[in-house]
Order: C-alpha cells, then sequence, then structure tokens
C-alpha cells in the first residue's frame, strides 16, 4: 500500500546551497535560525520534536526568484516544501513531511494585482492575507464582501489550496479561486485556463479553458507552486442578518441538520452554516488537566447543546423573505431558539458585534485570543476533520466519537461541523500543552484513532496534519489504492525527481517508494 | 506549436480485431454497416466527407466489457473515440478526430443507479439521456428538478464531460458532476473523490477527497472514459416563474447585461439566462440562399433586437422578492418589457407552456422540430461558443462578428449568449445545407474566420467541431503552449500508446507528434 515504505530519511542540504540562495534572494530572504526561523516550525510540535524540521526558510519576492530557486533545487537535488504563511497550526504550520527540506515561503509576495468590482473578483499573490485584503477593500470603499475563516492571519491562496473553508456565501474558498499561475518543477510557468490565452480578459472570471481544467491538480498537492491566482468576491450585500439557533435537547440534531440541509440546498440559506456541539451536562467526568478541562471548554463555546453560526446575506426583502423561512423552519423544532442581528451592508469591525464579525466576512483573531486566555500561552490543538454525511445521525455518531477518544486520553477538544448542501465537514480540535511531550504524543495517538474510527463509517479527513498524511490518504484504499496509484503517476510526470513538497497530502515520488 | 504537425493518417482496423470485439460483446454490439451505424458518423458532415470517419461503433453494456474492450485496444493497438450519446451536432456528433477509430458508445449503459431525495443526487450511468432521467423522476414523483440543455435526447455525463450547459439553477453541467468512476488506458478502475473510500456514503455528495481532485481531468479530455457519476440536481421548488425581458434598441444591451450580471451575483436571478439577439430590421440583405434567409431565421428567434429568457425558483415569497426586484430593474431600461409566467413546482409538459419547458427542466426536442421545420431535413449547423467577458461591448461585437462574417459567406446564424456570473459564453449557429458539400465547406471556412476574431479580443471557443480542436487549443498559447504541453504530458501519464481517442480538444499522445 502507498501510505507505507517510503523514504523518509532526512535529507542533508549543503552549505553550498544555502550560500546559493543567499546570493540569489539576498541574505534577509534566507532564514537559517533564531526566532523568526522558528516560526516555520510546526507551532505545535513540543519541545521534543525531531520530525518535520525545516532546514533553512526562504522569501523569494517575485515569481522570477521562484523560478530561479526550482531551477537550484532541481540541481543541487535539495527539495522544497510550499507553504504560503504557514498558518494553518492545527495541521503543522510550515513544518516540512520529511526533515530538512528548504520552506519556501510566500509572505514577501503580497500583492493585490486587481480588484474588479464589477466582475466580483481580485487577483492576488499568495502572501496575502485576508486581513490584508480586507483592510485594501475597506480602505478603498470597494464593494465587495469577503468570505473568511476563523482566523484572518493566514494566507488566501494558501487556505485555498488546502481546500479550506470560510463561513460566507462563497465559503468553499478552493471553489472561490479561478485562474492560476503556475510554477513547474522545471521551473517553466504555466497559466490554467483562460490565463492561456494571451491578452485574455477572462483570466479570473472563467474557470475552464479548452481542454481539461488544470487548477484542481495543484490544489492540496505537490505538482506545482502557485504564484498568482484570482478569487471571487460576493457584491456587498444591501443588509446581512448575522445569528445563531440554539438547540438544548441533544436529539434535536436529527431535524436541525435536515431543515438547514434542505435550506441550504433550496437556496434559502446561504454560505456555510457551522453547528457546535457543547457537551452536555450530564459529562461531569472531566479527564484533562487544568486548564483543559471541559467546565473551562464549556466556557468558550456558545450555549445550548447545540449552536448553529449563519447569516443571511442580500437585498433586504430577499433577507426578510429568508428569514421567515427560516424563522417558521425553526420554529418546528420545540425549544430552539433563533437570534438574528441585521446590519447595512457596509457595516465594519466599528458597527458589527466582535461574536458576528467571522460571518460579517471581518477577518480577526478572536477565537484565539479567547483559546489562549482560557488555556494558557503554551495551548496547542491538532484538528479532526473527516468529511462527513449532511445528517444528524452523523453528526450525534462524530459528537460520540470525538468526546469518547479524548476522555480515554485525558484530552478536551469541541466539536464543530460545517454544512455543506450535501455533506458536512467537520471542525474538531484536540486541545493540549506542548509543554509537555506527553501530551503532545498523546495527542496525535488519540488523532489516529479517530482516523480510524472516521474509516470504518467510510469517510476520511480533508485535511491532516503532516504527520498523518499518509494515513488520510491511505483510507482511499479502493481497487488497491488506484488513487494513490493516479498521484504517483502525476507526481511522476510533472516532477520526476520529486523536488516539491515530498509527501505532502500522501503524493510521493517514485524515487521515495520502498 | 502543438497545433500542427499531429499523425491524422488513417489507422486501419484488422478484421481479427472486429472478430474478437464481436467474441467480447456479441454481434450485436458491433456496427459496421448499415443505417444504425450511420448515425455515428458527423450527422452534418454533407455526402463527400472523408474525414473523421469511425470504422466500427461498438456498445458495450457493462464496465467490465469497456475494461475488455480498452484491453483489446491496448493489445492490437488500434485506438477508440468514446462518445456517450452522440448528439453533439453541432460539434461532430460521435465523429472522431483520426479517420477510423473504433467509436465507443454507451447507448447500452443507461442505468439509473441511485436517486437521492433528500441529499440531491442521483448516480448514473453515461448512456442515461436528460429525457430517460425526466420520465423516471416524473414516474417516481421524485421532487427533485433537473436543468436541461436545448435539446433532451443527449446523454447527461457527455453533456457534462463537455463542459456543457443546461439553463436551471445547477444549469454548469460540468460542476454538477460529483464522484466520476473512470477506466484507464491499462484497463484499471479509478473512482475519484470520496468514491475511493470502499463504503463511502458521500461518492456523489462531495466532491473533494483527500489529494488533488481529479474529475476535472476526464472532462474535455482522452485521460480515462467516465462509466459513472453523480449528478447534483436541486429540490423541486414550491414555483417557478419563466418568461423573457424584450428590448428593442441595440443599445440597450449595455444596460440589459450590466443588470442581468449584477443580480446573478447577487444571487436575485439564478441559473443560466439566455440571450437572442435577432438582426435589426435595417438588416435586409439577404445574401443566404432559400430557405437559409434572414426572414426566416427571424421567424425562429424570438421578438425584439435581444431577448432573454430566464427563470426564478423556490419558495413563493422567495420568487416573488426575485420578481420585484427584477422588474424594478428591468422598468429602469426604457422600453424593456418583463413577461413571467408562475406554475407550481409540480407542473409538467401539460401544465407548461411549450415555450417554457427548458426553463421549466423539461427536455424536449421543439428547437430542432422548429428548425427543421423552417429549413428542411438536410438542415444542418456548426457551433461557435467562445468564452466572452459578461459584458454588453462584448455582445455587441459578438453580434457584428457573427452577422459580417456570415453575411460574406453566405450563411446566417442566430447569435445567443449564456450568462454565467462572470461571463459569458455564447452560442451562435452557423446554418447551412449539409445535401450541399460547397455549403458545409463555406461554413467551415467561415467558423475559422471566426475563431481567429475571438482570438483577437483574448477569447477562444469553449467547445469546439472535431474538425477545429487543434485551432481551438492553439489560442492558448501563453509561454509557447505551456497548456497544451502540460496536456501532453498528461496524456503520456495515463495514456502512453495514445489508444483513447487521440486529438479530443487537441490533446495527442506523443507518438503523434512530429
Amino acid at each position: 500500500m502507498p501510505a507505507t515504505g517510503h523514504e523518509k530519511a532526512a535529507q542533508v542540504l549543503l552549505p553550498k546551497a544555502v550560500e546559493q540562495l543567499r546570493r540569489l534572494l539576498g541574505s534577509e530572504a534566507v532564514l537559517c535560525d533564531g526566532a523568526v526561523f522558528a516560526e516555520y516550525r510546526d507551532p505545535f510540535e513540543g519541545p521534543d520534536a525531531r520530525d518535520h524540521q525545516p532546514a533553512v526558510v526562504v522569501q523569494p519576492a517575485s515569481v522570477d526568484e521562484v523560478q530561479a530557486v526550482v531551477r537550484l533545487a532541481a540541481e543541487e537535488g535539495f527539495h522544497l516544501w510550499t507553504s504560503s504563511m504557514g498558518r494553518n497550526y492545527g495541521y503543522g504550520g510550515s513544518a516540512p513531511v520529511v526533515n530538512g527540506a528548504v520552506v519556501l515561503n510566500f509572505r514577501r509576495m503580497n500583492r493585490i494585482l486587481e480588484i474588479d468590482p464589477a466582475q466580483g473578483h481580485v487577483r492576488i499573490e499568495p502572501g496575502v492575507s485576508f486581513r490584508q485584503l480586507y483592510d485594501r477593500l475597506r480602505a478603498d470603499d470597494v464593494p465587495l464582501m469577503m468570505s473568511v475563516p476563523d482566523l484572518g492571519w493566514g494566507s488566501i491562496i494558501g487556505n485555498a489550496l488546502d481546500h479550506g473553508y470560510g463561513y460566507g456565501v462563497l465559503g468553499d474558498h478552493a471553489g472561490a479561486l479561478c485562474g492560476l499561475e503556475v510554477v513547474l518543477s522545471d521551473g517553466e510557468l504555466l497559466r490554467t485556463g483562460q490565463g492561456a490565452i494571451p491578452g485574455s480578459p477572462l483570466s479570473s472570471s472563467h474557470r475552464r479553458g479548452f481542454g481539461p481544467s488544470l487548477d484542481e491538480l495543484f490544489k492540496q498537492s505537490n505538482l506545482g507552486i502557485v504564484t498568482k491566482a484570482g478569487l471571487w468576491l460576493m457584491p456587498r450585500p444591501e443588509v446581512f442578518a448575522i445569528g445563531t439557533i440554539q438547540c438544548v435537547q441533544e436529539a434535536d440534531i436529527i431535524p436541525l441538520i435536515d431543515m438547514l440541509r434542505r435550506l441550504l440546498q433550496d437556496g434559502v440559506l446561504q454560505g456555510i452554516p457551522m453547528i457546535v456541539g457543547t457537551p452536555a451536562e450530564s459529562e461531569t467526568s472531566d479527564a484533562g488537566q487544568a486548564p483543559f478541562t471541559l467546565a473551562n471548554l464549556k466556557t468558550v463555546l456558545r450555549p445550548g447543546r447545540w449552536n448553529v453560526r449563519l447569516g443571511l446575506y442580500g437585498h433586504a426583502d430577499m433577507v426578510a423573505a429568508r428569514r421567515a423561512i427560516l424563522a417558521q423552519a425553526v420554529a418546528a423544532i420545540p425549544g430552539a431558539e433563533l437570534e438574528l442581528r441585521t446590519y447595512p451592508g457596509t457595516a465594519g469591525p466599528e458597527e458589527v458585534e466582535p461574536r458576528d464579525y467571522i460571518s460579517a466576512g471581518i477577518p480577526n483573531q478572536v477565537l484565539l485570543d479567547r483559546l489562549k486566555g482560557t488555556f494558557g500561552e503554551s495551548f496547542g490543538h491538532m484538528d479532526f476533520s473527516p468529511v462527513l454525511p449532511c445528517s444528524g445521525e452523523a453528526a450525534l455518531r462524530l459528537d460520540r466519537a470525538v468526546r469518547e477518544v479524548s476522555a480515554r486520553h485525558g484530552l478536551i477538544g469541541p466539536v464543530g461541523m460545517l454544512l455543506n448542501q450535501r455533506s458536512m465537514v467537520a471542525a474538531c480540535m484536540l486541545m493540549f500543552d506542548t509543554a509537555d511531550p506527553a501530551r503532545v504524543a498523546t495527542a496525535r495517538t488519540a488523532m489516529q484513532e479517530l482516523y480510524q474510527q472516521a474509516q470504518s463509517w467510510g469517510c476520511a479527513p480533508y485535511r491532516a496534519h503532516v504527520a498523518l498524511a499518509d494515513q488520510a490518504l491511505g483510507a482511499f484504499s479502493f481497487n488497491d489504492h488506484a488513487l494513490a496509484r493516479t498521484y504517483g503517476r502525476l507526481k511522476h510526470a510533472f516532477d520526476p525527481a520529486g523536488i516539491l513538497s515530498p509527501g505532502n497530502h500522501g503524493i510521493w515520488p517514485e524515487s521515495a517508494r520502498s
């Protein structure tokens, strides 16, 4: 099976290569040690970590420089690990699968290249963060609204290429990209879709060209390095209404998800509603070590056994119609409570309540601040995020599995679910104290057990920590792992020497096969 | 440049291979001549055609049989040309790029494998037509609504794999597929996305797995043969309202498209509105030969200089809100007239006016019947369908180019545009009498001129007749045709011997490179 037997021995980066990188990019763009360098390790790896260590971090400032780095890597035989900002902390940050990689980081390539309010898109580089684009749109009073994830410091392109979600109308961020510029492993430049036509006015507006669309090949993969992308944004709505549905009974989750799924498919609800499950009052067995207790966890979660966060967007009359239909549907669930706050479409951080920032498309760090406030500065987490059927039964099964596995390992973690029209993506954190190496190891063991549980349901994570990528892909085993073998075939076609991010999402070059 | 120099010499299919095909599939599944065989030639090729001729047509009844045919092709060295139903007449029907191919046709693989009203999807084989699925949904009173293209006889999967459009809420048919089963060139079976997890409940519900999503690789391509797919359908709405917006002035197209684009992006309008341009009254120069005259063309088009066909779907209150916002926007264009007919969501062919069938998701042949009634049984067409900016300026430029080029060649053709949220796809037919070989050739020449015009705008067709595929892909020339070279790299990785549909969408195996 492809998920085992890879040659993961650390590569050794020669001092000569470091010198050449400095000559290509300038000394300040090559980080080898110190506090800034440390940001590119797994932020939650614990003090004893030996795996997934970068050798050097390079920060090119242009596509030319990216091409030069890739060509040097091919000549000198070192490999690269691409990480746009490195902020996906729950999955390992910038940490490479294989020790000793040169981390290619995009924080210096952060230009907003185009903003088109009429066509509803922007074109950006991978170092542009949610916060940065938001500030620019506000400063220029551009009538477009963003979809943002839980934390606003990350790269928009990095999040989208990782199949990340936000919560707005275009909350499937991978699906909101349109038209990529990609550096291939031989340093050649590829533009996908309409962007391959010289002088195209549609690079960021129409997804397909002629022949197969290649954009998806460069998401969750290591077949190329994305250096530019178009991103679709929705027009700034006349009004938006943000709020919650609260349910008190465990069994309410069945009619609750049935109702939400139907209204999402009908187009009454928009974006990606998020359900959080709070442990029932009866759960008093606090296996965790303070401050990692269920009691503390409950203080950061919203009230009720199940709490849905959602938003309605658009013309005032449309939002009123959406709201009336939703209210009627919520009223059919005894005890369920709907609460919505309406804002004008222009409302910014001054007018919007902080608890409504995410659904209002305002990037922020509120969640991280609260978690650190409750659990301390050495708080860490690892994320369990299987794709599940969009049903209450699947939600209950997830909830039980996470509670049972965490309790058995003395861990705690909130259970969240992001609702698509036809599936859910779980967002569950296992939380621990990174100062204690034993707790870090325990979290990893618990996560592996959760992966096994998911597999028994016919399900698998949609993202995974770098240490668990092979296991995650291992679940996709139909026909003797035909999918992983096809990935290997693609890797060989695009990057035969295995220069680019070997092991990313379980995709290995043939040279690494045992 | 990759668009020239391919080895297109007809292959010679040995009698032995035909015998082996008969043994594998049964004699009745191997067509070599006669009227049924003739259906798989280009229906509009004209009487003197020599190119794009199939040698044999095979009709497997199962995935096993498809695998067996692919393995035989690899052993015997003949190539296959996949065509689900062969109904995309404007682009060549089932005709292969290279003479002498074995056409692999799916009419006998037409099972509806799953219908899930709650999750909003079906799972089907490529021989299922729009008509067939509609009849089944009606017979079983399944509360789902289809999106259908202009003619209802074609394959749903074939249309979607060709990036085809319908007009419903999920009118981007390629985007409505979810989870493919694919036979690769070595006969191996691949399942994409969630379907690669044994026992997955989400094959047809969630698009991505872990690692890059491969579905797009098998659309408009020749990298594998799709044998099953999930398809998303919208819930049957409470009501739908179908109708038109009519504008009389040529210049109205500018505010008209601005208004429609904004309402599409806002989520007020749904689906794919279609605009048809009727030649102005002043255009009296009737270069065409009867019955192919502008006067006759006008009788099949809707009234007004520009006529938009659209539909609104959903809860009655939502449709009312959509309608009021639309009516107010139309009122801002002097002289524009909005006409809408409202139906209950359950309305079928008996209740809905035939002119509203398409937007009501009812498959039909009305358009073809009318065209044959007006232009005769030997009526043929070739389709010009560039992707364009979603703007009135682009519409006017298209309209002028089609009128000018057709008039110069003594041809006629309607100008249509399908509106996406951020782009338009033109749908223009050049019409001719297929009984006259000179007219067929003229249409092809005119089409090539139109391709060149589109390229001067930075635009290219989204689909093309098999005879023009290389030219269509040739426009995507950035960085010395990096896109086409990447297609070649993929072709080599997936089908090194070039067995599957060589030349499809300009994708050639390396063995065919000069």
